[in-house]
C-alpha cells in the first residue's frame, strides 16, 4: 500500500524539533503581557483544552435576575496565548447585564436561549440596539460600552466569546459606585449630584 | 442635579474626532492583508453587527450527516478587523465532521446540543480527545489536525468561534482527493496507493 | 579619503527597492482595519509629519473649563500606521475632564503646565489617583474608565500620547444621556432613576 | 576634526537606558505565549546569534531518501522573539518531504541546490505547484498543506524560511498513522478503511 | 433612586474573574520577548502608574549642550506590556542630539519650550527636516536615522513618546567610533579613513 | 473503501466559505499600513509564489565589489502580508555590503558560498561580529547596524531573509552623504568636518 515500508527513520529525523503549538497556563508561574507562563507540555493532556463551568446555569435568584460567569484565561488556562476566551449570561425574566466595557477584547455574542436585547454605544455616540433570537450572533467592538437584557418572558442564555483569554470586565456602576473613589471625585467627573452618589455607594458597597 | 446645566459646548469640543471603533466590511472594496475596507460610517447600521444565518440546522440529509454552516467575514461583514469568526455544526447521529485545519485561526468551540466527540494532534503528534457535553468547551490550537463526532445517540449542534475573522477551513479529504492535484504528487505525498488515491478522486469529484 | 571614490554603482543597484517606511494617511482613500491607504510617497513633504493644530489653547471658556483637542490620524495623517497619536488638554482652574474610556489604545499623560489630578479604575475596580505636576507623567492602560482634574489654582495644561492613530474617546456622559438610547435603557442598565436620565438628556442633548 | 572633544559626558547620559533590542532564549527559563525567556544580556556572545547546525546534508540514506533539519527556536535560541527560524532540506533522487503543515509560520524556500517540485492547496482547494531550480523562492502561505520533491536527478537541497521562531511541523502520514489516534477514528474522520489505516499504523509506529 | 437596593449580589458573581489589565513590571523577574513579568498586582500602587523623572532638566553643561534622559520600562515599569515610553530632550542653546535611530519605536516628539528643528532621513533616502516651535508635534517613523537641533536662542525641550515600552537609541557616532568594532572593520564598512577613525575612536572612548 | 461513496453534499456545504489565506499584492491597488491590496483570488497562479530573480548573481563588477538584489513586496508580489521576503547577497573578494539597517525587520542571513564575515551593533554598544562559511545562519535584530564582508578569497554568496515583506534598507553612507541633508546638518549631528562631508557628498552625489 505504501511506496516504502521503511520510511520510519524519517519520523525521527522529522520530529526532533519540539514545538510550541499552544501555551497552557501555569497560573502559578511568573506572567507577562503577552499571557501566563506555559505548563511543561509533558503534563498537559486533554482535560486543559476543555472547560466545564459554563454548562450550569449562573446564579439567577438575586434581584437583578441575572448572573456572568467567566471562562477566562484564570478560570480555563488551556486558552493562555490562543487569542480567545468565553464566558456565559443568564438571564431571567426582567434580567439585566448592566452597561460594561471588556477593555482588552471584542465580543461575539451567541444567543443559545431565549430574548436578548442588546446594544452597544460607539466612539461617535452613536447606538446599535438589536433583539436577539437563538442562534443569533452580535459583535460588540473592543473597549465600548455595552449591554444586554432579557427580551422576552423566559430566561435567556447567552454565551460572549472574546478576543482575548484576558478581555477585563469594568461594570459601569462598580466603577462608580462600588470602589473608594471619593464622592468628591465621582461628582466632578460625572456631573451628578454628590448626595445621589452617596445613597449609591452604600448600595453597591462603596466608600469615600 | 448637574454641578453645571451648560457643559453642551464641551460637547462639541470633545467630539469632532472622527474615530475608528470597528470596521464593517465592504465585500466590493480593496481587500488587504488585515481584511477588507470598511463601508462608510454613515451607513453602518445595527443590522451591520447582527448574523443570523447560523440560526437555522445546515443540512444533514447527507449521508455524511453533519453540515458546518460558515459566519466568516464574507458573510458576516462586521466581524471585520474585529478578531472573530464563527460558524455552526450539525452532527445527525453518526454524523462528522472530517480532519480538517483552520490556517489563520484557532477556534473555541460550545457545545450547545447533544454529545460531541471531539480531538486534535499536535505538532509534537500527540493527540487530544474528549467527549464534550451540552455547555463544555474545547479549544483547538490554530493550524492543528481536528475533527468533531457525534458521541451520542440524538442531533448534536456545536458553535466553533475563531480568533480570526477569516479562518480558512482546509478539509483533508478535499485537500488530498478533490482537487486537481495529481494522483502521481499525492501518492508520492502520502504514500498512499495510486489506484487507492483514483477511487477517492472518483468520489470526492477530484480530477488527474 | 574613500577607499574607493567610484562606488556610485552601488548606490542604484542597492536603492531600486521601492520600501514603506511609513504611510502617510490619504483621508479620501479606502480605510480597512490596519488604518488608511498611504499617501503617494512622491507627494509627501516634511509637512506631512508635523502638527502644529495642538500649539494653541483650546476654548476653556465653556463652564465645565476644560477643553480636549485632539490630534489622531484624521487631523494628523503623518501618523497612519505607526501606533501613536496625541491630544491637547485645557484645564482652567476647577475645569474637568469627566469620566472617559479610549477603547483603542493607552494613554500616556505628559503634564506640561500646573497641577492635574487624575485616575483610573481597573477591571479590579482597584482605584489609581494621583495629582501630578508639570514634567510627571501617567499612564492609563487601555479600555479603562479615567478622568483629569485641574488640581490647582492656575490653567493645567497636559498632552495625552496614545498607542494608536485611532484610540477613539468614549464620554460617560455623552455616552449615556447624549444620544438617543432610550431611557428606558438607560435606566435598565445603569440603574439610574428614569425621571434624572431624563433630565440630563435634556441638558446633554440626548433624546428618547 | 569634530566641532567638540569633549562629548564624552554625553556618552553616560544618552547610555544609561538598559536596551532589549534581542532576547536570545534561556532555554531552562519559563516560556510564554510569546517565547522563551532572554539570556542575562550580560552573558550573550556573537555565537548566540550564529547557527552551524544546517551546514552539513541531513541523513537521506532512508527510503525516502530525504531529511528535514530543524533550526527552530530550540536548536537557535538567537531567533527567540524575533518572528524568524529555519531549516534545511536534504533530498536525494526520488526523495520526497511528504505533505505537512506549519501550524504557526508562513515558509519561504530558497533552492540552493538542483531541482526541487513543490506545492501547496489553499482553503479554497486550489492547487499551486512550481518546478523550481537553484536560486529560485516559493512562499507556502501559514498553515496550509504543502509538500517538496527532488524534481531532477541529482540531490536537492532546500532551505525553507518561517515567519516565527517556533513554526511547529505536522506530517500528514505521521498525523494519522504514527500515534494511538484510534484506528476508528482515523477511519470515521478521513473515510479510509480501518484494514489500510491499521496497516499503515504498523508500518509508521502508531498504535490503537 | 435604584429599581433595586439588592444587587449587591452581582457583584461577587460578576467580580471573581482576575484579570490583567495592566503589567507593571518586575524589573527582578524573568523577561521575555514581550516584556517583563508583571508585578504582583495585590502590590502594584497608583504610584507605580506615575513617572516624576523627566520633570526636571538633564545636564546640558557638557559641551555638547544637550541631554537625552530616558523613561524606558527600565526607569518607568508601569509602562510594561503597554506599548508606550518616553524621554526627555534639554537642548541649550547650540545644542544637538546627534543622529540616531530607535530601533523598536516610531517616535512622536512633542516641543515643549524654544525652537527644535528636527529631520529624519528615509529609506528611500529623502530627507524630512522640519523647524519646529512650541507646541509642535513631528512624527519619526520606526528605525530611521534622525536629530533634534536647538533651533533657537534659548534652552528647548521636547519630549518623545514611542511606541514601545523598549525603543532602544542607537546612537550613530557611539556605534560607529564608541566600541570595540575594530577600526579596520569601521574603515571597510563605512568607507571612512582608518587614521580619521582612530582619531573619533580616541575622543568617543572606542578601542581597536 | 469509504463509508460512504456519497458525500460530495458536503463537499458544497463546506466550502461556501471564501477565505482568505494570501493575499498577492496588486502592486496598483491602494496600499495600507498592513500592506497592498490583494490580487482577485480568481486570477492567482502558481507563478504569484514564486520569484526567480534572484536566481542570478548580481553586478560585482563595481569597485566596491559587492551587490545586493531585493526581492521585497514590491519585486515579489506573493509574500504581501505573510511576514517574509529576501534579498542576494554577492561580494567579490574584497567586496563589502557598508553598514545599513532595515528598519522595519529583522533578517536572518543565510551563506550559500564562500566566507562572509558579519556583525552587528547593539543599543547598548555591544558588537557582535562573526565569520560565516557555507551554511551558516546569523541573525540581525530589527533596526541595528549591521554589515557583511568577504571574509575569503572567493566569491560569496548569501541570502537575507526579512520578517517582514517590506523591511526597508537604510545604508549609512547613502543617508549621510547622497541626498540634499545639508553639509551644515550633516556635520552638526554627526560632529564630523564640513569640508570632509562636502568631499563625500561629491563622491556619493549628495548636495547641499
Amino acid at each position: 500500500m505504501f511506496h516504502s515500508l521503511l520510511i520510519i527513520s524519517l519520523l525521527f529525523s522529522l520530529c526532533n524539533a519540539a514545538v510550541q503549538d499552544f501555551c497552557v497556563a501555569d497560573l502559578k508561574g511568573p506572567q507577562g503581557p503577552a499571557g501566563y507562563s506555559c505548563k511543561s507540555a509533558g503534563v498537559v493532556t486533554a482535560d486543559d483544552f476543555v472547560y466545564s463551568g459554563l454548562s450550569g446555569a449562573g446564579n439567577i435568584s438575586s434581584l437583578i435576575k441575572a448572573a456572568v460567569t467567566p471562562a477566562f484565561v484564570e478560570q480555563y488556562p488551556g486558552v493562555n496565548g490562543l487569542g480567545l476566551s468565553a464566558a456565559r449570561l443568564d438571564l431571567a425574566p426582567g434580567g439585566v447585564i448592566p452597561l460594561h466595557t471588556h477593555p482588552g477584547a471584542s465580543e461575539l455574542l451567541l444567543v443559545t436561549q431565549g430574548i436578548i436585547q442588546a446594544g452597544f454605544i460607539s466612539s461617535a455616540n452613536a447606538v446599535y440596539v438589536k433583539t436577539l433570537k437563538k442562534g443569533d450572533l452580535m459583535i460588540f467592538p473592543q473597549g465600548l460600552l455595552h449591554f444586554q437584557i432579557n427580551g422576552g418572558g423566559v430566561t435567556a442564555v447567552g454565551f460572549p466569546i472574546f478576543s482575548s483569554p484576558s478581555p477585563g470586565l469594568q461594570i459601569l456602576d462598580f466603577a462608580l459606585f462600588a470602589n473608594d473613589l471619593s464622592t468628591d471625585l465621582v461628582s466632578k467627573t460625572t456631573f451628578l449630584d454628590p448626595a445621589l452618589i452617596k445613597k449609591l455607594k452604600a448600595v453597591l458597597g462603596g466608600s469615600g
